[in-house]
């Protein structure tokens, strides 16, 4: 089969390699589309980061070259012998989770938080940017006939939304304030609308992603650069504060906005991967007992996010800002995302088929 | 009535002053008992921190000289017109809380978080170095016969314990880190030992304080001096960390040596003030979706600490490590706590009452 495989940084293929073995509780899809994510374009420009080179991966057990790409729908092909609750021609998506299941995280349900945990896509055990991908049936999740394959292909990244929301234990009627607006960023803001909050304001500095925020159902845009965010979102709020504020940007000056425009007793998570250390006095949340949160993916929300895309209370309209064929991954999707464009676009999607296009 | 009232720093005079005046729902209390907190002491060396000087407090619209003292124990001796449930000759103890009972966080019951929120024996409405004190019927807890009167002066700083774990969420058979042996510390130890904890661990440097975490119910104390804590207690628990850490130190390596002990998914919880910002990765807690939780005194649970205090499963046994007369406050507590000595101290009482000496 077809497949880009990532070699080095900057060296992505688009070439022939094997079709996934199917064994056992093993599913074969053939793949629809895949979405490309932030982590895909990192390891393009600045990888390896999580992509195993010098020691192989320990459930994987193998190195680079490795399939790229984990946001994906498609048609199931193929299944093993032990597979139960999925047939061939079954609509699904895939969850891209290599765990152990045995270890204290995994025994708790907690895969996400998995000691060896891997990225399918990313660690070496197949990936959606190709003809065709496998994942075991725990990891494979029927779509219903409502959602289209290329809307499905955004589950993914809304699900980080929806586990975020989970770990701020937010309640419907509180009140919300998301920093950032990319990709991460809307999908936590069609969530928390979905699960009833009263008012979502977005953090984002001027660009085409304001619009994209509004879209996404936030009730005001807010630009640091132009108000005083914590002061403007206490106005906003009677003088209190939002019940949950929800960090997806990786700034510092964001995450500190953030914490002070918390309610008291209110929950800050943060999804976002840092490069640096923060300066942080604890003071901040100690006398207002705040709390902050992390949020690592996504476990046991798939079926919640299909459900809500399905009979669209999450609408994730215009997410999809180009469609490109596998051959075209670097030059129309990589390099595009690393451009000057790269705010226009919230989610290119990726397919193996022409006839799709 | 003789109190001791700080004029300024290192200026607390033990002198003459009125009575405090009782209507409505205000209870008089004749202190037995006032225990010495490391705020007194802060505001003797270092003052003013929250005394207030150039403005008055909004809720005691004073100025110093303020009557210092909160943890106090008493018997009830006068009570206003509208007092419903405590009558004179009751033996009570003081939740040293002057709160507006308007503002958004009164309302919703926090009221430890109260957007005014003065201190009992710090903003100005009276303190418990003093023959009398007085609070609103609504802190004023009634005591058990089994918990003599010296021993509930402790119930103040074991109810910050009490209230941090419930910040926790802390769960019967849960495994726990305290940070520190200081009197929070120490309460914290007794309070998880009361809540079933399965394994208490304290941090604490060489001296007698190891031996008070221990009495306290420490199932191991661990010097960071000797061993690096992180995998010390990692070992000690399975590889897994611990449920819950207790930070009651304001050092930012303790900070940063509980957070690496907590298991995935686990909690800590900062009680201790901080002079400086930490620098902190977030990746620390965002990886492996650990919390971090403020607390802020307590509120609500000043009725558990008296029940587990009365029936003995909180036992604070070798608390009391010094009893010194109101004249002598000064000389033989705060001199002494600031001196070489101070480690050894865990709780010295103060009383106005000659005769209990």
């Amino acid at each position: 089969m077809k497949a880009a495989l990532w070699y080095n940084r900057k060296d992505v293929r688009i070439e022939e390699t094997k079709d996934p073995i199917i064994s056992s509780d093993i599913v074969k899809v053939k793949v629809k589309w895949c979405g490309i994510c932030g982590s895909d374009l990192h390891e393009y420009l600045a990888g390896p980061i999580l992509i195993p080179v010098e020691h192989p991966h320990p459930l994987s057990k193998t190195t680079a070259p490795v399939i790229l790409g984990h946001e994906f729908s498609g048609e199931v092909v193929e299944i093993g012998e032990n597979v139960k609750n999925i047939k061939v021609g079954d609509r699904v998506v895939g969850e891209p989770m290599v765990v152990c299941g045995k270890c204290p995280a995994c025994l708790e349900g907690k895969y996400n938080l998995c000691w060896s945990v891997g990225a399918y896509g990313i660690c070496g055990t197949g990936g959606g940017f190709a003809e065709y991908a496998s994942l075991p049936e725990r990891f494979i999740h029927k779509i219903p006939n409502e959602l289209p394959f290329d809307k499905a292909a955004l589950v993914e990244p809304i699900t980080v939304g929806m586990h975020s929301i989970d770990r701020a234990n937010f309640k419907i009627g509180e009140t919300a304030l998301v920093l950032g607006a990319g990709p991460i960023g809307l999908g936590t803001i069609e969530c928390l609308k979905a699960a009833g909050a009263s008012f979502v304001a977005c953090l984002q500095r001027k660009s085409v992603r304001q619009e994209y925020a509004k879209n996404a159902g936030a009730d005001i845009i807010l630009d640091p650069n132009e108000v005083d965010i914590p002061s403007t979102i206490k106005k906003l709020t009677g003088g209190k504060g939002v019940d949950a504020v929800f960090e997806t940007t990786g700034a510092e000056s964001c995450f500190l906005a953030g914490l002070n425009s918390l309610k008291s007793d209110g929950t800050l998570v943060v999804t976002s991967i840092w490069e640096d250390s923060i300066k942080l006095n604890p003071n901040l949340f100690v006398f207002t007992e705040k709390k902050i949160v992390g949020t690592m993916g996504y476990r046991n929300n798939y079926p919640s996010t299909i459900s809500l895309m399905g009979n669209g209370k999450i609408k994730a309209d215009g997410w999809i800002t180009k469609k490109i064929h596998l051959d075209d991954l670097v030059k129309e999707g990589f390099e595009i995302l690393a451009g000057i464009e790269k705010k226009k676009h919230i989610k290119i999607l990726v397919t193996p088929d022409k006839n799709l296009l």
